[in-house]
């Protein structure tokens, strides 16, 4: 059985250094983000130095995880159920929202988990939560968009 | 004459291992905040590795320092207009909004500008925005409260 395939493995090479997901950034966070559904699931274990206070983890780190999933989800979410064989387009984000409903503990893998809201064809709204083990510790919503010519 | 104190330089010891304010964070972002008029400015040159695609930089970074900066200043304003002397309050992210107006050129240096909405003892709101040069970047508002007991 071969590994599922992200989202992010199907990006056009010349976009696929973010950051947050790209398979190409050495140093990035490389969230990858895998069809489960309806949902798109992504799985994080944070850095010890992601931390906002000891023991729990940065808010800043949960937003960029957020953003990457989301933005991941809405891109395969505008290609419909049928996506065989057509090539990924790019989203980026237009807005981002994120509610920390509970500290989040440093240590233990993340689950992410993403549902898009509303497709259209050049913008896509999705939810996202993230979860430690049964407890939902993070809500977020991105509005992503399609990529403008000037960034590509 | 003396580099002008950031508020993070003011936070106790035991809560400023944040991944991206904290200056005991030795892999972070180390803003810092520093009183200006009735704002708090912020400067942060990214990395090359902070980029979303070629040429721009990564929104979750930019989510990042809105955060940090956002919380900072909520800190401050917390203390009131004579701060001399007062011990710097922690608070934590409660909210995170972000919209990216325009793609962030990815190289220069950027500001960040925050000015408090609404102070409460315990929750503080403040508005932060991203330039590069004149051009507004991005948007943010951080809705802050203090750290809870059981963070500490």
């Amino acid at each position: 059985m071969t590994a599922p395939q992200a989202v992010q493995d199907r990006y056009p090479e010349s976009v696929s250094y973010c950051y947050g997901c790209g398979r190409n950034n050495e140093f990035g966070l490389k969230v990858r983000s895998i069809p489960a559904g309806d949902e798109w699931v992504a799985h994080f274990t944070p850095r010890p130095e992601h931390m906002a206070v000891p023991g729990f983890v940065y808010g800043g780190l949960l937003a960029s995880l957020i953003d990457c999933h989301g933005v991941g989800t809405a891109a395969a979410a505008s290609l419909g159920s049928d996506d065989e064989g057509q090539e990924m387009p790019r989203f980026v984000t237009g807005s981002l929202t994120v509610n920390y409903l509970k500290p989040t503990p440093l240590g233990p893998e993340l689950e992410l988990r993403a549902r898009p809201l509303e497709v259209g064809e050049r913008k896509v709204r999705v939810s996202v939560t993230v979860s430690v083990g049964e407890t939902e510790c993070v809500q977020g919503e991105v509005l992503a968009v399609r990529i403008p010519d000037s960034m590509q």
